[in-house]
């Protein structure tokens, strides 16, 4: 089996992006572009990948640790000038070396296989990603000769009649053969307008020493645009989420309606989940069979069990069980772990706490830093009043115990198992098991008195 | 007038949706793919309506009841052997019978109606149902003879290459002369790869009698989509939504965003509503003129009055009166009846509570179980304190009364007219009219103690 | 220079709009229709302007005001009709007038400019804005002559089969030489079926007279989109969304997904700021640089400062510092000031309030009517109460100040600096400085009263 290696482009400034951060560190669908093209040639099993960053790109090889060599090109001069760059770590290898830009997010691991296989299957030492375009204005045109080989690459401006009518396009994507690649780089010149040396001169140098160039033709050419301002961007975006729902579609999840949901790449999503318009599920989320997510939810890094409903809520780095009722409007915060057959309704928050099977959280409620049983009755506006403006303290609440409404619990504190505790009460002792605590004021009607406020109000 | 009949093929298995639920009744717009097809082909009053259905599919009686016969196909042996599971209950009768898809729920009553017109007028043993497309890639092929009637239908595998050409395909939507249909079926046999008994062999039969077989053009391609899979249901949902949005929009609705704007087809809208994006109208709400709906409301078979507005919010069940404004992140639960010139302010949780004119409910508020007067002003943060932990009871809060912030009304329990009830108290017994009712305790300030607690949580 | 004048045609009934609202008043992107046409006009620099509305049209000139002069065309009798009404005020002046409909709104001075310096420079008395089409079907075609003037309009239902193949039509927006035109206007008949005076007649009685007409093709076809119903309504909204969007991705802002994303003309937004989906951003809103909003925000006339997070959330008519994180859930009602470095969290309603840098409202509170100074925590559902019925007043919580949860603050009353108020309280009266202030009752334990009211809540 041929070696095979990677060349990714990654140097360029992206001015056209108008941005501080490196162009390809701005992320589609959550996921840096590069992270992208380096997990698409990972697919593919290469022998080495070397990324060729612009000078002070260090927040790239934050970003992508270990996955990828580096080499800085201190000098933008060019794409011919980019791959040189590699040379110390590629020049001596057999194989086939393909040459990637860093911006082609949407470019999948079976279309760099094609291209690959196609090249070593050819013998070619140059071969040239191409796809055919309705409209090719602007685009450089690929010309083959009469063994239906490449016989040249025409920009655009450059092309004549005949050459303006080819459809087929390079997309900026080669392979090469690793030795030739290099080998022709030192003849590729910097003598035109920009002073810049270009990549595809290596194909005029391989056609002048009547070498074989190959063009591999790839039939989705959405898939290889190059992502060079924030309109781009978002098409990239648009692709990727349409090509992400539409596997989830295929598995049999219902997606009302795609164009308006938003799904990452590893969400994990079982057969007959129901997603409504406006839904966004993004990180490692997990979603059971049957559960239903929507309309606009937003669920990051969650699971949601089987047959639970999150109805416009927000959750976060939490575990939600089965046959559990959220929303609409609530906020489920990181580290939340909510029992089966839950019910957290209206305006609840939680966060950092348990919550036992066939609790309820109905409506208007803060629950932070608590550990609540099963069976638990959680009245409208509870507060877990965990904070004193310096440390937070935790809130225990045992199976089967009743707080009314509007109670503060001041943490630390213990609501035993059974108990109750009297609406607008708060609660600074423990409550233990099987009591009714109250702390509250007594009611004095004062009769007639309603009219003397009216009054004064009117003064 | 000549008698008509419908058959309609609901037996598939429908393996590609990969679900639990029975291909036919995955809803579009809410409603089962069969409900559509029925619905359009009752407005075409037929003399009767056979579905077939496949073994085990109890569940489509369930949902579609008495609008059609249901007969069981045991096996499936091909849509032939479909059509003739309905030969007890039709071969006799004189007439036309449609044969049409469960799965083909975008096709109208008009398209039906001009099919079966078509079909009597030409005086044809069969009409084909077929439309024209730019691409016809993979579709069936009708061919015709030189007196423009169908000779036959190729497949596309089976097409050479002067039939490639052709842009009419097959629907997969019939007429037949009644009996005629069911003496040809009697000749259809398995004697091909899949070892099944095809429906459009019946074309080739009769054609072999040389009976007239005829073509009905119809001009709208995306009506004929057929649903095996959710990606083509998405199809289908964003296009019948489209379909409803521009009805809505050409008898005077405003809809901001039709592309993000989801209205079920019994919705009921009048002049001069205006729709704000991400808004979903379900069910068998009503709006009424000049109402303003969302962005991002969902309304469930409600009504809304006249001018009132709903921003960001979510309604069920419930009657809304005039000129009321809701939101944003109101929630008025089933049974809610909400006066005229009223508001439900943020965070507020409306629910079975009758609230007469001219009252507030501003904010973060829970009304339960309550009637509610006019002219009433529930400040923010009251609660109707309506269960026990086992029974739920009524609060009165009668006209012009005045209930204070963050107040509990522990139900059953009676605020009497022109009342007012102190912040922060909590009423457990009647409230007689024209009385201040306070039932909290007294304030004490404890000077330089918030230096000894910062000290005390220092430590 | 030649003078430049335009007359707006806007005195249509506009029926198929189906509204009580006169047809050029329809907003899109939140300002009318008219306002479009003349903010782009207004760019190219003219001498006078004339917009000739319909009979009972007050309200027109009430939303413009004195940016152009009006007309009252009483009786409808076409469009010739119509600009002769403007003959008082133009017609013995020198230079060139367009003439315009009020109902295209997406026409941009850029076009309008083009077709004036066409008009001049061919010194031509007429001058048609023409653009091509794929399927010309059903609109007028412009007939250009040997010399490639215009020859003649032909409306699709009068053209020969020549004709009909022609892809240039006619925009109904014309350039004329005033005198020119008022002349020829004097020779329009209305002996037509509808008995009107047409507008382009006026082209073939220049023709007639031998005189030069030219026609300017624009290519943007979209951009002369005539708004005759809600469909066009929602399309002439899309386009323009789309061009606002794009104008944003280009200078450095991140927009997940532009057709979800919702901008009006007047916002500012910097480099850098990423918009997740579902968000509308309205008014004179201004972004500042990295700050993020959405997914489904609605910012009205705000400021949002730097890296400020604006998530799930409703904010209007406020200023909003830099590194601010609001949401999800929360309600910025108008008059907010919110310092730098704060929090207002899940389910918070801002009103007529200035907070200070550093200070929290993390959850569950009503902040309105008050000044709250810097480095203050407001706990979880804190009211301030600035409501008797009758009169607001203000709250004030001075800096470093600590309100424990499900606090009532009754205004006036003030929370001198440094001071905690402990939950639950109700405070009437100010807290001095450094103070504790407690107002609640003491909490007392029933043992096994719960078994009792469980067994009673059995009857």
């Amino acid at each position: 089996m041929v070696n095979r290696y990677a060349i990714i482009l990654a140097a360029g400034q992206g001015t056209r992006m108008k941005s501080k951060l490196y162009k390809v560190l701005h992320p589609v669908l959550g996921r840096p572009m590069l992270q992208h093209v380096i997990g698409q040639l990972n697919a593919v099993q290469l022998d080495e990948m070397v990324t060729i960053v612009g000078h002070g790109a260090e927040e790239v090889s934050d970003h992508i640790g270990d996955q990828s060599k580096f080499v800085i090109q201190e000098e933008q001069l060019g794409t011919g000038h980019a791959v040189l760059q590699a040379e110390e770590l590629l020049k001596d290898k057999e194989g086939t070396t393909i040459v990637v830009c860093g911006d082609t997010p949407l470019i999948t691991s079976t279309t760099y296989r094609a291209l690959f296989d196609h090249h070593e299957r050819e013998g070619a030492k140059a071969t040239i990603l191409t796809t055919k375009v309705l409209n090719p204005t602007g685009y450089g045109r690929v010309i083959r000769n009469e063994n239906n080989e490449v016989e040249r690459i025409v920009e655009h401006k450059d092309a004549d009649d005949q050459e303006l009518l080819v459809d087929e396009i390079n997309t900026g994507t080669y392979c090469f053969d690793n030795k030739a690649l290099f080998q022709a780089l030192q003849k590729v010149s910097n003598d035109n307008v920009q002073g810049e040396y270009y990549l595809p001169d290596v194909i005029e140098i391989l056609r002048s020493q009547d070498e074989k160039v190959s063009a591999s033709i790839t039939p989705d050419f959405e898939e290889t645009l190059g992502v060079n301002d924030r309109v781009a961007l978002a098409k990239a975006e648009a692709t990727m989420k349409k090509r992400i729902n539409e596997k989830h579609m295929r598995n049999g999840v219902t997606i009302l309606d795609p164009d308006n949901t938003y799904i990452s790449p590893d969400v994990t999503i079982e057969q007959d989940v129901l997603i409504h318009p406006g839904s966004l599920i993004k990180g490692k989320s997990i979603i059971r069979t049957d559960a239903e997510i929507g309309p606009h939810s937003e669920i990051i890094d969650c699971s949601v069990g089987e047959a639970s409903i999150v109805k416009q809520s927000v959750a976060k780095d939490s575990k939600i069980g089965s046959r559990v009722q959220i929303g609409p409007y609530a906020h489920i915060r990181p580290e939340a772990s909510i029992g089966d057959d839950t019910k957290i309704g209206n305006f609840v928050e939680v966060k950092k706490t348990v919550i036992g099977d066939k609790s309820k959280v109905s409506h208007l409620s803060y629950i932070g830093d608590a550990e609540v049983g099963s069976n638990v009755n959680i009245g409208c506006g509870t507060i877990t009043v965990n904070y004193d403006g310096k440390n937070k303290y935790l809130t225990t609440i045992e199976d089967d115990s009743f707080i009314g409404c509007n109670s503060n619990l001041i943490a630390p504190v213990t609501v035993g198992k059974g108990s109750y505790v009297a609406a607008g009460s708060t609660i600074t002792k423990d409550v233990p098991e099987d009591s009714l605590s109250v702390a509250r004021a007594r009611q004095t009607n004062k009769e007639g008195y309603a009219s003397r406020i009216k009054n004064r109000n009117k003064n």
